[in-house]
């Protein structure tokens, strides 16, 4: 039994079941993270190449100490200063990974699309670490880890994921998998925020956050991407923090126990208020060390295949 | 038995004896990293420094596999931001490497001639990863590992090499491992890319693509390298392309069963078309896959030596 | 027995017990470095993060060789490109290091008083590997092990420290150690380069060099940040050289066997001439060897606490 696929490329690809494998597959690595000796030889003598288009230190490490701890042989392969310059082209390059027995390639590219399009084109497992605007799987799959873990399980429970869903491949990553594993999801947005199709995506759509918290059991907030154009929707940053930032206040509408999420890098004061990034609901660390597990689970799964 | 000397550093210093060896101590590496578990413990606790000055992915992530999958510990070692900045000489830098104990050192470097500066300099081994438009031995010896292998031997073989000569260090190491090893080399290249002496190198000089290719067994494009100084050499890209470009037309002149070769990245469209990049007399990333095994063979051989 | 802390922040707050507890342990781990088989599996299965906001190939790459050495997984996280960028904060970072479960943090920032913040904010073991220009307790320690093998003690020594002090953590960590194990300390510096509150430090400040070098074991040179701004504070590299420059007749005026030190890289023919650093009694190797010896020794010690 495993998974039947060889990628994983988005969460609107996986069906409920696989994502039930991934979620309990990650816990026995959840708890040899904890261990004195964070190590198991699972993936030894595999090889997985981090292929990173865009840089991404955190993530990527993530996926490093994953691999590591599974003892795979890993190569970070950051092409921006050297054969993307010489004009290669994606295909090419992953070929040349491909040819160089790479057994797991875990890429983020700013190209919706990218993760797929490799995935066809070798035989080597391919995990979508984030592929332009379009999907972070593996984000998604560490916040139902994460949320299973804290709230004992995700159908029926009220989520709430609120920032700029236009650029957001966490948001979309999260709704497919929320709205799949049966939870009740509201979006949080700017108007000029939401593209026109979400309303399909099974989620409810508010412009009011405080309408949009009494009776939720989790707060997922949305980086505020101030390095991208997308910051430009809105007229400015304390303005966007008035009416879409996560206070102390605001918790208090939501559900008692309410979690409190955040992919990171925390933009302290803009989307959220440190007291609450910080406070006894935030599960935010929680999601990153989570993230090592769900990553080792996952990679473990993709090498039971080959 | 085994190899006589500490460093690789040209194939022109090699003999034949020595390039068969370590065409003959690559092929069990080749079978390892078609192996489920792709890892051999024969360099367990040695160290090997990529030393590179020039950016690289592609070579410096051969040389980091191959020395993972011989369980060597492995580092980095870029100075283009850190001790070059702060005005450290070669030398300096790779005595500091050597004093760190590093078994081999993978150098590569813009000006001819460093490795073995490096060489003479440190009892770690050291290979050339590519010095200036010296040579590049072991993407030589690689080339040559893939023609013994699609086609038995090298001995007798017409071989064209074709592209921008002058500037091509590829092209230098390859010329001379194939004259040494008995094939009939051809050189292609617009008169403004030719050094004067490479008629003194046992080679056939030719200007028109289409003349050098009848009898042929094996072409090797170079990259046009269109983000250096040597592209000022001819009119315009278009033009390069017309006369000295592989199309599917010109591989018809060349002997049936031609293989076709380079050393990527590829310029498709460019040195070469599309479909002959992809076509089945394609064996570049056979290239790859073996770069990969024969560097594990010669740095086995090396760390024999110690 | 063990180091009783949890971190590594400065020499200034290690006891002599400490400090000898620490050269002690390095000793074994100096002769793992010079076997056939460079490995011992004392960290395996634990996390060290290499957490660079300053470029530092060499030190990086000594912290990184001594972990793998002792078998544990390493990640190099250098957030200048990416986090950092995106406006984490230094705690934010550091909060979702530990998170992985890095069991060891080695800091290098270019705030004072950086790894001493981190320290208080994780569980993992902090390494202070320069922090502005505080203190770079790693190179003290592998110094004052450097002296103690070459000299068999430290204590009565003669020791004079010649270069910028102002700008130096490398000074400021070594007077701490090295009037703590009781060696008689001198600096030398142009007298806008000594902070007033040098001579609270327990050492004899001269501005001439000559006078400083009778009677003296051991010469500390400094290296000249050229790249920084401390370097306004002298009329010219000539100037500073003429005056601070170690030259082979100033050698002749400290001891007959005087020990010649730097902790790199130099600025060969600024303060130290060509055929001093390169002559018998130069240590600046050795120096580099040691310093893998006692970060391994260093890092072995904090995992025992674990």
């Amino acid at each position: 039994m495993g998974l039947k696929r060889k990628d994983i490329l988005s969460i609107a690809s996986l069906s409920v079941d696989e994502i039930n494998m991934i979620l309990e597959a990650s816990e026995p690595f959840k708890e040899v993270s904890g261990r004195e000796i964070k190590k198991v030889p699972a993936l030894r003598g595999k090889t997985v190449v981090n292929l990173f288009f865009e840089p991404s230190t955190r993530t990527r490490t993530s996926f490093e100490l994953a691999a590591k701890r599974l003892s795979a042989d890993v190569i970070n392969f950051s092409p921006s200063s050297s054969s993307i310059v010489k004009g290669e082209t994606l295909l090419d390059t992953a070929k040349n990974i491909e040819s160089m027995q790479a057994d797991i390639i875990v890429l983020r590219h700013s190209s919706s699309g990218a993760a797929e399009t490799l995935g066809r084109a070798v035989r080597s497992s391919v995990i979508n670490a984030g592929d332009g605007w379009h999907e972070h799987p593996t984000q998604a799959l560490l916040d139902l880890f994460t949320i299973k873990e804290k709230k004992g399980g995700i159908s029926g429970l009220g989520v709430v994921i609120v920032g700029d869903l236009a650029h957001s491949r966490v948001a979309r990553s999260n709704i497919h998998g929320l709205v799949k594993m049966g939870a009740r999801v509201r979006v949080v947005s700017p108007p000029t925020m939401v593209p026109p199709f979400f309303d399909q995506l099974g989620v409810e759509v508010y412009h009011s956050f405080d309408e949009a918290l009494p009776g939720m059991d989790v707060i997922i907030m949305l980086r505020l991407q101030l390095e991208r154009q997308g910051w430009a929707l809105f007229p400015s940053i304390r303005e966007y923090s008035r009416l879409y930032g996560l206070t102390a206040e605001r918790v208090q509408l939501a559900k008692p126990n309410v979690l409190i999420m955040h992919p990171g890098p925390l933009n302290r004061g803009v989307e959220i208020a440190p007291e609450v990034a910080d406070s006894h609901g935030s599960v935010i660390l929680d999601q990153v060390t989570n993230g090592v597990a769900v990553r080792m689970g996952l990679m473990y799964l993709l090498s039971e295949l080959n």
